[in-house]
Formats: structure tokens, C-alpha cells, sequence
């Protein structure tokens, strides 16, 4: 099978490109860009030793057209037009926002103007949600943040542990943010420092979470969240919390999250004791997650790392191909992080 | 007056003599450590250029004796016994746990252990605190995450915008931890990697955060606090939310943190739109923070930003011991941080 | 006396900023930009917190007209415009390249265009160069790399050690790239990377170390110099090598650099077996520098660490407007670090 | 093929784990250590899923017995009393420095004590020694600097474009240095800051390097070496040059490094105008370069990145080991970097 990359220029492109390069089962074909079209790829991604001398062609229906799959990792806004142009017998996997949320209240809340659709949502680990991928034409990969919070919460809100009212704190690296030639995103600002952003209700991701997590609870979740921009490139690392429903003892949360985990190929339960650091994850598409009980507080808490990239971006949309493409999930994907 | 340093070769102490060498009525007397009593400053703080050549004592009560005051920046469970043998015509400013807590239980639970005893607690900010520290002869510099957390939230309790159920999490930098020689304080493991520790209700910074909010809100405040390491050296980004009171608008909300921060000289509300970055802060006395009321969630969301070795530490023991020796406040303390 | 700042909204003007807010014989007067004009400074500077409010001008000649000094920290070509219309009654100090090359070929080679002229140097520490400066009208600001690879190799030069064959590789932070936003300046690009750039003999800042050395040996000195980005955002690490003249020995090469630096209030050469690092000049005007002598390779090895913003740029401007206003040399310039 | 490792604790033996869970022909066998015998893996190494529930045996001739190759990641000093115990029919690859020095007394200047003795070098790159390392017995993996160096100048040296006078000046990250608990290895301490160590020619892998070096020049190579610890996990960037012979153009210069490394499957000279970083290699058996001729300084520059685990340790051992095994020298060892 031939996949062409949309965006093989930007930090998602890259990792879809690097993951890509050890998948036994799809070829590389073309990739696509806006700005950088005519240049080689070794000038974006210099990185990708084996591509370097690929030149990247301009994102039309055209340079895409005659792929088995194609990601896309455009800018959000940019998914639906190429989309359309695109038959059902192409894959089609959008590393975008476009098509992840249900509600057009909601997205023209939080994005603003014309609600694009809704896609099968690439969450293979959300219980019901791997059967809706096999065999799916289209495929809207969930946010990084969203990613994070849902794996760490469907436990608890599976089995009824936790009262739907979520506080969530997550540190990002910077490459959440993709290529953007921002101030605040210069090294010299994010070195030795973190900052918050998208705090009070108004995160884009925060909608994805609540309308994840809601139909687990039987009615509405409430998340709070706030976002961290941490000196690193990669990884999130989520605390979330919620109130424990009164009966709760730490033996149950313990073995809810042992069952909810211990048959998911990418989830990993770490033993008591330790907790996770995003360098555990960094460049696999594994989640590492800890549970605790608080009992002075009242609370569930649950603390989950990720790469952004992988796991929050990229390697989430593979696995989420291999299962549309009828391919075994865990194909290609890489277990182990790089580290220290 | 002349100060005595015990622990200066460790982080606090560093930034007590880094402060110190800029106050003008401050003199710097004895530097004392333990195993490295003996070397030469600079070998330990090749920073503070004028003390290069200084020989650290050994900490005793000889060699602390003689001074107007005393600054201990030791392990916890170190300064009781270094501290009764300075007579209450010294200054003795405590930088460590031991006398932050007035319930012995609480000591017990967190720290385990007999409690040494109350002292005068260095916060100058929290109302009502101001009046305690002016003359006192000892002083408890809080801990630098529940510095963080009590000034970000007592203007909430205090006009009762909240209820009493807070959820903190917050990044800290690596000095926090001092310069224990342990596995996970390396820079090869802390680079590139935010990780969590400290999660469930166990934090020994817990029960100070309560004691601190509860008297304003006039009955028990429950934390659950969450601390992540960050990769930097230096900073807390602290982010407090808790649910709002019915009938808060964002405008109240505002203009209580208005009022509340208008007159202090080391707090700053941000400008609408502008949110905490700990590069604000880095080498100075200051503490930035901003507001949001959450309508969605129902929840005010409080972020502050400070130094945790400078306002969380070393600037806040000095801004107390002006207070206690009656000097101004401000004396000697810097407004501006070190950017980028 | 009061002082304008032309580019208050980048690193330089920012550093020169925080500097002179601790400067007690020069007020703050005009702060301009030139995009951010009508903006207050603490959107781009909010560590300068006594500043926060004040609203960037227009930079103009009216704007900066009536202060007793300017500062100048532009983008390189735009500083002789600007001092044109300054009288000489005024004190202008650039931290431009504008005016640091005394050879009209040189400056073409390496810059362009047509050679704006040449003012004092300065650089106080380049023998006879501190006489030069006292009661100058205008002052040209070195280099950050040039003050680092003078100030580490003038003792060797002057005392005629070495010979004049020299190699330097020096390691910087991102902020000497000031604010601009490049692809490679980019958080997620700098962070856990360090990278080569300006190598080859085109780094324009390597006549400017040449003029400096080459009067005190008597002869042309030939620099090849390599530049490293490292992931920090401040300081400069500059190993300088050159081959030993066939007498020398480490005693003397010692008691050299001892000579040399004893009297100079920025200079600390480290005791023997203390090497340099950028942290321990993080905020200050020293540079620290450690000799050691290679008899197997027959070289001269000089390490040199100074921060790039202070020493190497605002520091050192200030230090020379200090000689230039006839105040003593040191006045407000901070001989501490911030570390860690 | 099964292979043990002794030292999978550490950040080499880590690295070799990570690599060789992707080795098609080479399954992992005993993984052993000292102090930390009979704890998991997943407490030491947790990016390593797969083998988070492995136990540590302690590094004992039994417990590596029965292996095909046996890889020691130990302390320097440590090999040859394990190596003893295992008998000629076992490959056995030496990441510490005990075999690589043939002369013992540049082993006893440099190291002290007893030579151990000199095993075939692991740099299948350095002419003429990929022959040597087919069905090897015994491997010695080069220091990480030496590979840096030596990838570096080889080609130079081998087409006679260089005098033999070299300067090197590399940055590395931390994890050169091991989990060592020192206090300068700390984040706090590293973070934010270069400094320089190993200075003035007592760094142990100058001999190595010369070692490397000298038979391509027909004589011998003075090597003058400069590290600078990075703030960063990974890497090694290095700056090496050399006089050029008076005759050498840039074309040439270009040409021989381009026929140096066209076959080479690791080597990447980067096309011209794009110069190495450290991010380029990250996780990766590559190493990528850079020439330039400086004629205004008359010296000839080779940049060179690489990761120090990998290239630089790990995935060199491998590399070797795959020869000495009678394998395909590209098995198993990832031509991408993991970036940004």
C-alpha cells in the first residue's frame, strides 16, 4: 500500500514520515506541502536521512491522487477542501481538527465558522471504538490533549468511579505548537521556562475531552483545563482529576485501571510507586499511567505521559490506519521510547 | 547588621547571598556548611564572584554566634537544633520545614516525627501576616509551592469567591529539590522530560496551603495538589482552580485580585490577556499571576508564576527579616527577572 | 543623567533595560521601536516589571532627542542614521556593527554595502583602549563573540606567548540571534540540539577579533572561528587556542593571565583546576577564564565564559558609557550571576 | 543469536536494549548489573516496554555464560576480569575503553595502571578496518569522540589534504558521562549552561583519537581537544580542522569527502550551505558532516554530528558486531533520528 503525507514539511509530517519508514506493510509515496513545494525534504526534515533528497510537490488533489492512504497534517481549515477530492477508496486520515467533534455548537464555539463534519474518530482504546475504525474510508485523529485525558479517564468513567467534573493540567512541549514562526515560541522564550496558555474554558481541545468522556459517564462531563507550554520539544505529560464517587478504595481503582489496560498493546499501568515522566514515551506510541487515590482530598487522580507526536498525533493515526486497512494495529509502531 | 549563612553552599543559600550582597543594610558574615566546611565558596557558587575566595565554616553555634542574624537553609529536622542555641536577640530565619506547621498531627502525618514548634510564619502577603513578622525574632520562610499557592488564592477565600475545594498543579523547576545527588534529579533525566511526583495527597507542601487558606475561608480547605518537574533550574508555574461561587462574574473576580494585588509590591496581576510565564519572574522577588473565571466548568482558574529559590525562598526569607528587623519591606530585593 | 533606548522591545534593550533600573546615576528617559511602537513594554519585556506600563515610541530623532546618552540597539545598518541626528553633545553608544570595523575592505568583505565609519571601541580591557573611552561622544559596542575571544586572548597577544595562528570555537545562546523569527530559532529546533553555523571563515564577527589582536601582536593574527548554537538562551563558551611560542611554560603562562586580569573589576581567572562555565556569568558583567598550557599539542588553550546579552553586549555598553560620562567604571553593573 | 548485557542499567546498556528489540536476528538474552541486581528493568530503563519486568542478574561469568555475543556496558577498568571468563566461541563487545589504546604507555599516561591489552577497534568506517572486524572474536567500541574525530578527519588525512596539527573542539551532552551521581552532572547544574572539561590535553580520548589518525597521515597526528558539556540528553557536535596543504581548492576539498562517504550507510555529508546539528541524529546510527576550506585562515573545517549513545556507542557496537557475526552491516541499527 502507497500513502502520501500532506504536510511532510511540519513536525507531523516528519514523525508520520519516520514512523512510516519502518512500516512493513505501507510505501512512502508523495509528499506535499504549500510554501516549501519544489524544495527537498532534507532541508525540513533533516533528520530523515533515507528521504533527503525527496522533493517535496505542491498539496493538490492531483499530486495526492493514485494513493492507497494519505495523511493529512495541514493547518486546521485546509482538510475538507483537499478531502473532497479524494474518492472512498482512498484512506483518508486527518491529522486535523476539522472533522474530530460532533456537535456544531461546539465547534463554532471553540473554532469558529462552517462545522466541516464528523469522521470516525481515531481513538482506537475508547471502548466501542476499534470496531468503528475497521474498515473506516475516513479517519479524524483525535487532538494531542484529547488523546492524553481520554486514556487516562475511561477507566474511571467506565466504571463509574468518578463524578463528571474533571480538572486537567497538562505540560506540552513545544512542537504541539507545529513550525509557527511565533514569538513565544522562540527558544530563547521557552528555554528555562513554562508558561500557561489557553486557560479558563477556551482550549479547543477541551470539547474533544468532554465529548469523549461524556457518553462513558451516562450524561455531561465538565472539564477543566489548562494548558503548560514546557522547555522541551516533545511529550505531554496530564494530571486529572475528579471527586471519587464515596465507596471508592484504592484496591478498586487499582484493578479497574489494571482491567481497563492490561490488554490494550499501547497502554501501560506502571507499577505502584512510579510515575510517569515523558521520557518514558518519547518517540513510542505508548501512554504510561499511574492512578492514586487521595482520600484527604476526596479525589481520583490520574497521571498519564505521552508523546505528542507519536502516540498524540502520528503513530495515533497509524494505528488507527492499520485497523481501517485491516492490517494487525500494532504494525509498524514502536514500543520503546528513546531515552535518556 | 551582619548575617550568618548556614547550609551556603547548597542552592538556598546561594540565592541568600546573591540577594544579600545587594542589600544595603545587610552585611554578609559567616558562611557556614557541613561536609564541605573547609573549601572555598567558590567552588561551590562559582556565581557570586565576590565571595569566590570566602572559607565555609563548620555550622555550629560558635561559628553563627555574634550575629544580628541568622539565616539556616539546612535539611529538614536540622534547624531546631541549631536554632536553640541562638538567643532571642538573633534574628533566626528558617528556610526549612520545621516550624511552617502549628498542627502536630499534620507534621506527623507529612513529615513523620516529633514537631519542633511554630514559629512566626514568613508570608507578609497573607492577610493579617504583615503585622505578625514586624519585630519577631523567628521566622518560618514557607515552602515554595505553598508560597505559589496561598498568594494566588487568598484573595478568592478571602472575599469568599470560592468554595473550599482546590485543585493545584503545579511545574516546578529542579532547584526545589536542592543539590541531592539522586538519580532523577540528573541532568540526562530531567532534560526534555516534565515528570510527576508528589501525587495523591502526600506532598508535604499539603498541609500548608490548608492551613494557609483556611482561616479566610472560615472553615477547612481541601488541596489536592499535584507537582510536576519541569526541565529548568528554576521557577513554579502554579495552576489553582476551584469550583466558583454561584452568583461570581468575571468582573468581581477581576477586581478582587485588583484589589488585592494593587498594594503589594512584589505581587502583579497581568494585564487581561496576558498569562504567567516563570521567565517573568527568574532572579527577582515578584510573583505574577492571572485570573479566569471558567463559566463553562463553574470554576475560577488561578495561574501564578514565581521564583521558587527567589520569592519562594531566599527573596521571601529577606523580605520577612526586613519586616522583623524593621527595615522597608522591599529593601534590597529585585522587581526585575533575568529575560530571556 | 537621563538615557534613551532605540529597540527597547528586543534582547539587547531589554538587558540594557534591567540593567540601568539598577544604574544609580542614569534614569530611564525614551523607550522606542520601531513594529511594537505604541504598545506597552510589558507585552515584549514582562520581567521588567517597574517598566511594565510604559509605552513604546516611535524611534525618531525627536523621539530620542533631549537625553544625555542613547543607547542604540537596532538591527545592524540602521544605527548611522539614527546618530546623525544626535549632536556630539549627546553620548551615543551602539550596539550595532555599524561602527566596530576600522577597515572600509574589511567591512565590505564581510558586511556589504558602503562602511559607515568608525567610533571608539568598547572594550576597556583591550589594552589602551580604556583611555580612549574616558570623554568619548561615541562608542561602539564590540561583538559578543569578539568580547569574548579578546578579552580571553589579549594577555597572550600582549605578552607575546603565542603565535598569531589562532582557533576559536565558541558555543552561544540562542538570544545572541536576538528576536528574530527564523525556523531555526524555534524552541522545538534549539531545544536538545546544538548546531554549527557561520563556519568557513564567514562569521562576521571575525575581522572584528582580528583588529583587536592583531596591534597587540604586532603583526596580522589569523582567527578561525566556528560558532555552536547551543540550548540555552544565554551565555558564551569560547575555547581559544593558539600554538605556544617553544619556551613557554604553564608557570608563566599563569602568572601571565594572573597579571593581566588581577586589576580588572569584570575579570575572574578561575583557581587552577576550575573550568568555565556559562552559568556562572548568567546576568552578570564578569567573564571568567581559565589557561592551561598542552605540551603535547604545543598550544595554548584559553576557556572563556561571559554572558552574551551582559558582558557581551549591554554590560559592556554600559561599562564603556560609565568611562565615556566620567562615572566610575563599575557604577551599577552587577558582578553576580543567577545560577543555578 | 542471543546476547547478553552486562551494565543494562546504565545509558549504554540501555541504548543496546533499545536497539536490539529491533534486530531481526539477535534476541536478547541475560540482562545484568551490579547494584541494582535483582530489581526490574522497568525501574532503571521505563522507556523500554517490552522489558519493563525483566530482573537484573548480577554480572557474573555464570549468568553471562551461554550467550553468542555478550555486550559489556561496564565502568572503565571492568571488561577484562569479565572478559577472561568468556571463552573465544562468544563474541565479546567492550564498550568501555580497556581494549582500545594499542600503546601502553599512552594507556598508562592517560588512564594509569595496567594496559589490559588491545582488541580489534569497532570502526568499520576507518579504511581498512571493516576487513579486520569480520568474524571477530573480540571488539573494542570506540570512545564516542574518537568516532566523532574520526569519522570527521579520516578522509582528509587518507587523501593527504591537511597538515597534521588537528584542533578539535566537541560539545556533548550528559549522558556521555553515565548515571554517575555527581553534582556537576545535575540538571540544575547543566541546564541553562556549556562548560568546558578534559582541557589542555589530559582528556582520555586524545590518544585514541591520534591513534586513529596517524596512519592515514603517515606520521604522527597531534590532536589538541577541547570538551564542552551541552545542556542537552544526546549528542556530539564537533569542530575539527586542520591546516590545509597550501595546494587544496574547495573543490577538492568537497570531491574527496563526497567519494569518502558515498558507500558509507551511516555517513551523510550534508549538501552544501547546510551545516550539522546534534537533532539530526538523534536515536540514529548516522552521522552527518559538513567541510568547508576557510582561505582567509588557510585551514580546512570539518563539522560533525552524531549521537554519542548510538552512533557514538551503542549502535557502533552493534554495527561491529554484525560484521563479527557474519551479518549484513546495516542490520537492525535505524538510519532516522527522532526530531524535533
Amino acid at each position: 500500500m502507497r500513502a502520501a503525507i500532506a504536510g511532510a514539511s511540519g513536525y507531523a509530517g516528519g514523525e508520520l514520515l519516520r514512523l512510516l519508514l519502518s512500516h512493513p506493510e505501507i510505501e512512502i509515496g508523495a509528499l506535499t506541502a504549500k510554501s516549501s513545494a519544489g524544495t527537498a525534504l532534507g532541508a525540513h526534515q533533516p533528520h530523515l536521512t533515507p528521504l533527503a533528497d525527496r522533493i517535496l510537490l505542491d498539496t493538490t488533489a492531483e499530486t495526492l491522487a493514485g494513493h492507497d492512504l494519505v495523511f493529512l497534517a495541514l493547518p486546521h481549515g485546509q482538510s475538507a477542501a483537499v478531502a473532497e477530492q479524494l474518492g472512498d477508496g482512498t484512506l483518508v486520515v486527518d491529522c486535523g481538527a476539522d472533522f474530530r467533534l460532533a456537535d456544531p455548537a461546539a465547534w463554532d464555539h471553540f473554532y469558529g465558522g462552517a462545522h466541516a463534519g464528523t469522521w470516525p474518530y481515531g481513538l482506537p482504546e475508547l471502548p466501542g471504538q476499534r470496531d468503528r475504525l475497521r474498515g473506516a474510508s475516513r479517519i479524524a485523529v483525535p487532538g494531542c490533549f484529547p488523546t492524553a485525558v481520554t486514556l487516562a479517564m475511561f477507566p474511571a468513567f467506565a466504571a463509574g468511579l468518578v463524578e463528571p467534573d474533571v480538572v486537567v493540567v497538562a505540560a506540552t512541549g513545544t512542537s504541539g505548537a507545529g513550525k509557527s514562526l511565533k514569538p513565544h515560541l522562540l527558544g530563547s522564550e521557552v528555554m528555562g521556562s513554562v508558561s500557561a496558555y489557553g486557560v479558563g474554558g477556551v482550549h479547543r481541545h477541551t470539547p474533544e475531552m468532554e465529548q469523549n468522556l461524556s457518553p462513558l459517564a451516562g450524561g455531561p462531563v465538565k472539564v477543566s483545563f489548562t494548558a503548560m507550554l514546557a522547555p522541551m520539544s516533545r511529550g505531554i505529560l496530564a494530571t486529572c482529576t475528579a471527586p471519587a464517587r464515596a465507596e471508592l478504595t484504592p484496591q478498586t481503582l487499582r484493578e479497574t485501571y489494571e482491567a481497563a489496560t492490561k490488554d490494550e498493546p499501547f497502554l501501560r499501568l506502571l507499577p505502584q510507586g512510579q510515575w510517569p515522566a515523558t521520557s518514558m514515551t518519547l518517540g513510542a506510541n505508548t501512554a504510561v499511567l499511574q492512578v492514586a487515590l487521595d482520600e484527604r482530598a476526596g479525589r481520583v487522580v490520574v497521571v498519564i505521559a505521552l508523546d505528542n507526536l507519536t502516540k498524540g498525533t502520528a503513530g495515533g493515526a497509524i494505528q488507527s490506519a492499520n485497523l481501517a486497512l485491516g492490517l494487525p494495529e500494532e504494525l509498524g509502531l514502536p514500543l520503546n521510547g528513546v531515552a535518556p
